[in-house]
């Protein structure tokens, strides 16, 4: 079974925590894919350039300059740092961006009520790339990047990404896709951080919804998460990224 | 024969060079690999961000501020422009860093008279990625960057890189480096633009050096490129870097 792991840009922003990270993604045993994102770092650096970054709906809006800053940030501070440290603990990583050997082609999200800018909506995972490096024991790293195929990165959500990554992989191989957060997993109580729900299935998930029990945040990870078991993923586990090699968290499942 | 091509940060720099540049490239038949600089938009961004670039003796002093410059836009804005403007042009372009599959592994440069900082001395190129990638019609696209191994990324000179990956890769195949810079090939008369000096040995090197007719600029490009060949590269071309495809330049050989 292959792993895909996803890890945030709030976990990675900070030495300490990225370490720790790091050190439990080394502990998942057999291949691995890791997809990470980056945003925080980008608004820090796209701060210190004077540019000033504009969210909508928890979304970045990406005019030219902002697209230098994550393709720079992205694909080059975050993923290359991220990279040396997985090869210190003999980790054999590789990392791409959606333009690298073509892993990732998407288009320009059409503007409807909003302009996102150089925001790109996925066409094609290239999975074949991912499949010959995992059967060389190397470990994919993917920026949240993709490429429109006409010489123009694009920015793209790393959950996206990561879903997408893993429902590709779906098509020939058994997959797992692990989704960490700042969470130890879904929370029956939003109050008590241990009320993590141990499963949970489209029907609970409704229900679940109906009863108010499912906090606003959480309703896209598990929309992401549902459609990627739709797509054939095994299953999906939402995890505090400080332990996505350990056993706690809530598994999603048909 | 795998062509290994070297082009410098002040033709990337500028997207009409970087377009004609890779035009050129794009028309080298056969397997190839891409080494590329970004020093002047390294020195342009760290400026932006208000770090000051200290060079010594053509140089970088790289701090750990300029590292994270560096790493950011050597492995991040210059490889991925890079990458997805080949992508366009049906060139499966991919780019490495030295640590993305531990390809080039360097050991921080002991302090003697200046300290050059985080700067990467190559231990080792990991050349069976590159004919891996190469055996898949992926053109491997390099950024000057090295890694230690340790968890740290270290700044190393594209020239240095190309000659060494040059060198590696002759170890088991048939290779050309193509060092492309801004004048047509090493001049007999450096006010003459047009003196292309067609062909060079090491004799006439020596020779040539003696009558003072190679300028001090060149010395260390065809250093370099004399040891390659004597690390059994079969030949070096030293051309404008607007021509890599074409037939003109200098070549370099025993």
């Amino acid at each position: 079974m292959i792993k895909v792991v996803k890890v945030g840009g709030g976990i990675i922003e900070k030495e300490d925590s990225l370490n720790t990270f790091l050190d439990s993604f080394s502990k998942i045993k057999g291949p691995k894919v890791l997809v990470h994102g980056g945003g925080r770092l980008a608004t820090k650096i796209a701060e210190s350039l004077g540019y000033k970054t504009k969210m909508v709906e928890g979304r970045r809006v990406t005019d030219k300059n902002m697209l230098d800053v994550v393709t720079m940030v992205y694909g080059g501070l975050a993923n290359k740092k991220i990279v040396a440290k997985l090869q210190a603990s003999k980790t054999n990583a590789l990392g791409l961006s959606g333009a690298d050997g073509n892993l990732i082609t998407a288009h320009k999200r059409p503007i409807k009520d909003v302009d996102y800018g150089w925001v790109g909506d996925i066409d094609e995972i290239n999975s074949d790339l991912l499949i010959n490096l995992i059967e060389n024991n190397i470990v994919p790293v993917i920026a949240p990047l993709s490429h429109n195929g006409k010489g123009e990165m694009l920015n793209t959500n790393a959950d996206t990404i990561a879903g997408e990554v893993a429902s590709a992989l779906a098509q020939s191989h058994s997959i797992q896709l692990i989704l960490g957060f700042e969470l130890d997993g879904v929370l029956r109580d939003f109050n008590d951080k241990s009320s993590v729900i141990k499963s949970i299935t489209p029907e609970l998930f409704e229900q679940y919804k109906s009863e108010g029990l499912i906090s606003d945040g959480m309703i896209p990870k598990l929309s992401n998460a549902f459609n990627a078991i739709k797509a054939g993923v095994e299953s999906v586990k939402i995890c505090n990224a400080l332990k996505v090699g350990g056993h706690s968290g809530t598994i999603v499942s048909k």
